[in-house]
C-alpha cells in the first residue's frame, strides 16, 4: 500500500507541531493523482462536502485534522480562545455531511481533549494534533485488522463484488471492504474484484478501479445494473462493502445501491459482508431507521460529468445512502473480529 | 401523443412513393429535438448501431424502411435487380444489432414480399414501401392495444417504476411499457412514474423522462441503484418494462438491469410486468438461454458523459441486455391480452 490518502504534515521535525493537512484530491481521480495541502478549516469543510476527501473513516480523520487547523490559526497564549476555536470548528465541521458517524465520533474526541486539557495554549494545539494523528493511525491499524479478519472469509481465486469505494482511499490505509483483498495479495493469494461504478458520483470506477489497478489487483468495472447479471452468471463468490454507520442491531447504512445488492446476493445465495471499523458503529441507535440519510443535489445526476443527461427541470430523487437490514447481512467484520447474526453490537 | 418517432415521407402525394425516412435523433435528446431525414440504407444501419433509432419495435420499423431505401436507389426496370438489392440490404441490416427479434422479423417480411412479388420493378418498390408502412402502422396499433390491456393492471394514483425507454420513442407510437400510462392519462387517471436512468446510455433520463414530461406526466428520475430503496420506501406499486425478445417459455430479454429489478420486485412483493408486442416473441427458442446478448463497447462506460470516469485500460463488462426468467414475471402484456404464468406463448 503505497498511497497515503490523508496525513498531517508538521512544519518542523516535531511531527505534532502546527502544520497542514495533505490529502489526495479524489475528485481529480482517475485522470490524475494530485494532493491538496491545506491550512484552513474552511477548506477541510469544503473538501468533505465536495467529496475531495470521502469514505466514513477518512472523513473522521479529515475532520479531526481540520480542528487542529482551526486551533493553530493565529498563535495565541489564551488557552480559552483555543478551546472556543475548537468548539466552533467542531460545530462547523459537523454540518458538512450527516451520515458517517465517524465524523461525529472524531469531533467528540477533539472536543473532549480541549475540555479536559490543563496547560498552555501551544501545548493544547500539540495535544490536539496528537489526537488527530492518533485517530488517523488507529484507523490504519483497525483497517489492517479488518483485513486480517476478513481474509478468513476468502479462498484463493475468489471473486469479490464491491460497491462504491471502501478501499484505501476511504480510510487512512488499506480500506475496509478492500482490506482483505490487499491482505490476500500480500499472502500470495489471487483474488479478483468486480467493481460497481456507483452512480451518481462513480466512486467505483473513479476510485476503486483505480486503486486496485495501482496495486496490480485484477478488477472488472461494471455498471451498477450489471451486478445482478454477474451474480446470475456465477461470477461472484461474495460481496464485500463498507458502511457509513451501523446501528446496534446490525442495520448498516452505506452508499446507495448497497441495500439492493444485499437483496440480490440473498436471491443468488451469495454471502454478503459489511466491513467497517467500530468507529462506524453507532450504538446509541437501536436500528437503521434512526440513521439520517443525506440527499444529494439533483445536479449530480442530471449534469454528472460535463454533459446534460436529463431534461431541464426534471424531478430527481437521489439519496446518498441506503440502509441494509441486519437480516440480509451474512457477517459484519470489524477490527475486533467477524460478527454473525443475530447482531448485538453493544454487547461486545 | 404528438411525437412521431419514425415515419416514411414520400416524395409525391402517393404516400407509398419513393421517399425518405424521417426519425427523431435520439442521441440528441434531451437537449434538443431534431429529426434526421435519410435516403441511404447505410445511414439507417448506422442510426440503429449508434442508437439514434432504438427500441425493439422502432428498430424493426427502421430496418423495413431501410430496405425500401435500398430498393429505390437508382431507379431501374429490372425487378431481379431490385430483389437482389432487397436481399443484400436485409443481410446488411441484420448485422446492426443482434438482440431485438423485431429486426429479423421485419426483414423477413420484406424478403418475403420480394420473393413472392410478380410485376414491375417500380411496383415492387411501392409494394415494399407498403409493407414497411404497414409494419409501422401495425406497431402503433399493437402498442395502443398493449396500452388498453395494460390499463387493467393500473389503479388511479398508482406509481410505476420503469427501466430504459419502452415509451413512444422505442416504437412507432405509444410505446410498450409506457402505453398503459399514456392510456390512463387519456382516461383522466393520475399515474406517476419513477424512471431508472439506465446506465450506460441513460435512455431513462435522456428519453423516458423527456417523453413523459412532454406529455405532462409526473416523472421522478432515479439512478439505477435507487430502485431498491424506492421499493423499500413503499413508493412503487408496480414495475412495467419492455422486452427485446421473449422466448416461448416467457423468459424475456430486456435492457441490462431489468433482471435485477425483477428480483427486487419479488423481494418487495411488487408485481413485475413485461409489455411487448408479439413481434418481440421468438417462439423458435424454448428459453432465454438461447437469446444472443449484445455486448457494448467499454468506451460507453468509461467515457460516457464526455469526461473520463475510469482509469485507462480498465477491464469492463458491459452486456446490453439481460434475461429475466419467466418465474419472476407476474404477467406479459401484448396486443392480444394479459398472459400469466405458466407461459406457453406458442399456444396462443
Amino acid at each position: 500500500m503505497k498511497l497515503k490518502t490523508i496525513e498531517w504534515i508538521a512544519d518542523t521535525n516535531n511531527r505534532l507541531a502546527p502544520g497542514r493537512v495533505r490529502s489526495i484530491d479524489q475528485t481529480a481521480l482517475p485522470v490524475k493523482l494530485t494532493y491538496i495541502d491545506t491550512r484552513s478549516v474552511d477548506d477541510i469543510w469544503n473538501a468533505i462536502k465536495e467529496l475531495k476527501v470521502r469514505g466514513a473513516p477518512a472523513i473522521g480523520v479529515a475532520a479531526a485534522m481540520g480542528v487542529v487547523l482551526a486551533a493553530q490559526e493565529r498563535s495565541t497564549d489564551d488557552v480559552d480562545r483555543v478551546c472556543r476555536r475548537v468548539h466552533k470548528a467542531c460545530e462547523y465541521l459537523a454540518s458538512s455531511r450527516p451520515t458517517a458517524v465517524n465524523l461525529f465520533r472524531a469531533l467528540d474526541r477533539m472536543k473532549t481533549v480541549a475540555e479536559l486539557f490543563e496547560g498552555s495554549a501551544p501545548d493544547l494545539v500539540e495535544r490536539l494534533a496528537c489526537e488527530a494523528v492518533a485517530i488517523c493511525e488507529e484507523d490504519a491499524a483497525q483497517c489492517e485488522a479488518i483485513g486480517e479478519h476478513g481474509l478468513m472469509l476468502l479462498k484463493d481465486s475468489d471473486t469479490v463484488l464491491t460497491h462504491c469505494n471502501a478501499g484505501s482511499l476511504a480510510t487512512a490505509r488499506y480500506g475496509t471492504a478492500l482490506a482483505p483483498v490487499y491482505k490476500a495479495r500480500e499472502k500470495g493469494m489471487k483474488i479478483s474484484v468486480y467493481a460497481d461504478e456507483t452512480r451518481p458520483l462513480l466512486q467505483g470506477s473513479r476510485l476503486t478501479a483505480w486503486e486496485l489497478m495501482q496495486e496490480g489487483i485484477e478488477v472488472t468495472l461494471i455498471c451498477d445494473s450489471v451486478a445482478a447479471e454477474v451474480m446470475k452468471e456465477g461470477k461472484i463468490d461474495l460481496v464485500m462493502v463498507g458502511a457509513d454507520r451501523i446501528a446496534a442491531n446490525g442495520d448498516a447504512a452505506n452508499k446507495i445501491g448497497t441495500y439492493g445488492l444485499a437483496v440480490l446476493a440473498k436471491h443468488h445465495g451469495i454471502p454478503f459482508y459489511i466491513l467497517a471499523p467500530t468507529t462506524s458503529f453507532d450504538l446509541s441507535i437501536s436500528s437503521g431507521d434512526e440513521i439520517p440519510i443525506e440527499e444529494r443535489a439533483a445536479e449530480e445526476v442530471v449534469h454528472g460529468f460535463g454533459k446534460q443527461t436529463a431534461p431541464d427541470g426534471v424531478a430527481v430523487y437521489t439519496p446518498a445512502f441506503d440502509v441494509t437490514p441486519a437480516e440480509l447481512i451474512t457477517a459484519i467484520v470489524c477490527e475486533k473480529g467477524v460478527f454473525r447474526p443475530p447482531f448485538a453490537l453493544g454487547d461486545g
